[in-house]
């Protein structure tokens, strides 16, 4: 039985006088940070205070590299070339490793952000382009993937970490993709619901998908809240007790991948 | 007498389908390049192939961070705060830095970039920000900065290496600065005139001003010859052998700073 | 006595998915809407979405030009040349106009914002320059400017109306400029004392300064309210009452200038 | 048999310092001219001056809007909604719009760019948004769309007139759509060959596929040629000889249709 999970939240997302998120009020509650690095979201400075404040919480950092669209808040298919993927792959990691070599920490691992992380999740070229990309960078760097996707392979098979991650708050199709959020019954929004079913992803490595079907999801390592709901800070404070109480230890995933 | 020299350029101008100068001409006849880092040119995949170029031709590559202004390409004076500054450039040489380590080299140098340069240059408080992101970043990194400017100053003063850095094809004033671009006489562009000069500069550590006052430069560790005008591979191939003639041997300032 | 006056807030700030302001709740208490045009905020669909609000409400509309600098949301002054400034308010101009074209309403002013309204406010070229490039689009539009400043001088020279401005909540200098945002007196944050100095401002054409000094003021035609402030709904809605009690209505400045 | 036929060209694609096409040589050979609005390409500097140009010489001007995605020149597919593509179609349009307006010259028609070009041309979907949004701002603007294609057959269902377009130098699949720039034989160099071709296309009303099959076009409007190739501008130059030699009057869409 897995005895070790992780919670992740995509973090850093302000740009300038642009506010995004309670970085604040949510830090305290998870131990991963996927802090976006500029083309979606965040830029420099945002970057710079999101990045102290989870050293302040003792949370692992994680880039967050997304396609080049903030208008699109990185949430829009765009079809990039090989090269064009695998650069802008480098560079927002790279952003991001130095301004953790500048607060004295080390990046810990890399989520790709939105449309990027849903084309990876499915197609192998893109996932493979961007696996060659982190590894160029800092082999050491633990992917974050959804469990059984070609990006998990893609990682798997150049010899990287992978974090397998599931979603607190989303509903599965039974493929074990999430279900879309133009689909009314994307969210789920109830705390008590949330907790139950990640208990259930992380003790039981299933989930009960739209249709009332049990799928198998394998092992969970990470578990993404997200920090832009008005329950976020509730659910993630909640559900960090909630896996301690089931006898889950909540640590980031380098201390056990 | 100064018997070693370096020859930099601005490279990596190009930005998407938008080319912008002769890298692949220019390269051959350069040791150091500053590569644009995506704020005032420099899409990821340019810099990408930039690194790869510089490689082969065993030169040696810094970064060339500006002001976020494609629109403007750097070259307007914008007011940043320090915070804002300090992360303008962390972001941008750790992307740059990020790309070296991919392409297995190592950075040698940061270059400001345009109106940044210039305010670095006179602005105490410019300088020393520009410095503290650097060393934080990567104190092994040289500082390019004109003789006598508050940017060399802070370096110094910080413990940073310092290569003092004149121009070729550029007029000077009586204090040492160069004349605006938006004067008639700020370029040089007759090839025989610029190569004398150099030689003076480098072997004399003088040159002479618009007013046909001699100044002193003191030590001059690199000239910047540009790569965007019609002469500007002629003149960097005839300089570099005029100086090798003159006894100056032509190498990346890491080799002798 | 100055018996009408316009209450005018700055609307249409979000940015994609990155929200600002509190638009729905403030336009029902303004009559003038100040609409971002996408260089320092608003996205197109901002754009649409606050015409169609405007509409809705019978609020007049006006552009809201910036200096193009999304990442320091328009409030750093950039150094640009006349015929950049001329285009960049051309084209923000243009592209609002056209939504009002497209939404069936007809755009009735344009104010400057943040580093640029300042800069206007007391550089002659700057605010020839603007007004030189409303005028060529559209003479009819009115000019939000300061009293006395260089942009409300600029635009009687050049027949454009102007539409002088006072701020509801900002604290002034003796020499009728505002305090600057940096100072920790630049905010008027009791919504009594805002309402009071509203009141003095339009009927008395006086405000008192930081030092306690009366000064003069002269015909007040619109007052702005923030939007995005926790009390700025409160202050905008108790301000309209507050004026039309003392007797002054308030409608957009298209009904009386 | 058609007597009239226009020859259009992509133009203002510069941005700020990066200089792209050869705008002033070509202006002279062409009747419409297509300008960036500063999605792909196209500050508002490069409009104003490339409206001055076009002026000059007497050639009609459109609106050229694209995806917004200047690091890709608009040439990537992006997953827009109905409204963001509604709105980035007013945005541009209305940009250029005013930009006219301060020319004192009038806006004749608008062409689709790069990605979004091709995605209209065979996606009814997004014909008929790109259609509403321009009809929405100006009815009178007339639509430059491929022969049979989704977008001709939008604008002619919402009463726009279209103008039907073939590419001179671009080779054709034997279902009418241009073959792949990604393909080897996508581009045709020789000008005697571009000449014969387009004679056929505006005379014949056919064209000869890539596999030899001659296929029908229906009838032609107007002739892309291209501003950025070495051999442009004598391409347009000759093309225009020939087909008055032809019998066919070369003259901007709005003078016949």
């Amino acid at each position: 039985m897995k005895t070790k999970v992780d919670i992740n939240c995509d973090l850093g997302e302000s740009y300038g006088a642009f506010h995004m998120g309670n970085d604040r009020a949510i830090m305290p509650h998870i131990t991963s940070a996927n802090v976006a690095c500029g083309f979606h979201a965040g830029d420099p400075t945002t970057i710079a205070r999101t990045l102290q404040l989870a050293k302040r919480f003792n949370v692992a950092v994680g880039a967050h590299p997304a396609y080049p669209d903030l208008m699109g808040f990185g949430r829009r298919e765009m079809s990039l070339t090989i090269e064009e993927l695998r650069n802008y792959v480098i560079y927002q990691v790279s952003a991001l490793e130095g301004f953790a070599k500048a607060s004295g920490i080390q990046l810990q691992h890399v989520k790709l952000h939105g449309a990027l992380y849903n084309k990876a999740a499915k197609n192998s070229e893109t996932a493979q382009t961007a696996v060659k990309a982190i590894k160029a960078l800092n082999p050491n760097l633990i992917v974050f993937a959804p469990p059984k996707s070609a990006l998990a392979e893609a990682a798997a098979k150049a010899g990287i970490r992978v974090a397998y991650e599931v979603f607190a708050d989303r509903a599965y199709n039974p493929d074990g993709t999430l279900v879309s959020r133009r689909r009314p019954n994307a969210l789920i929004t109830d705390v008590k619901t949330i907790i139950e079913r990640v208990i259930q992803m992380v003790k039981e490595q299933t989930v009960t998908a739209v249709n009332g079907e049990n799928i198998q999801l394998g092992e969970v390592d990470t578990v993404c809240v997200h920090g832009d709901t008005p329950e976020a800070v509730n659910i993630a404070k909640n559900l960090k007790r909630a896996l301690i109480k089931a006898g889950v230890q909540v640590k980031p995933v380098r201390a056990f991948l």
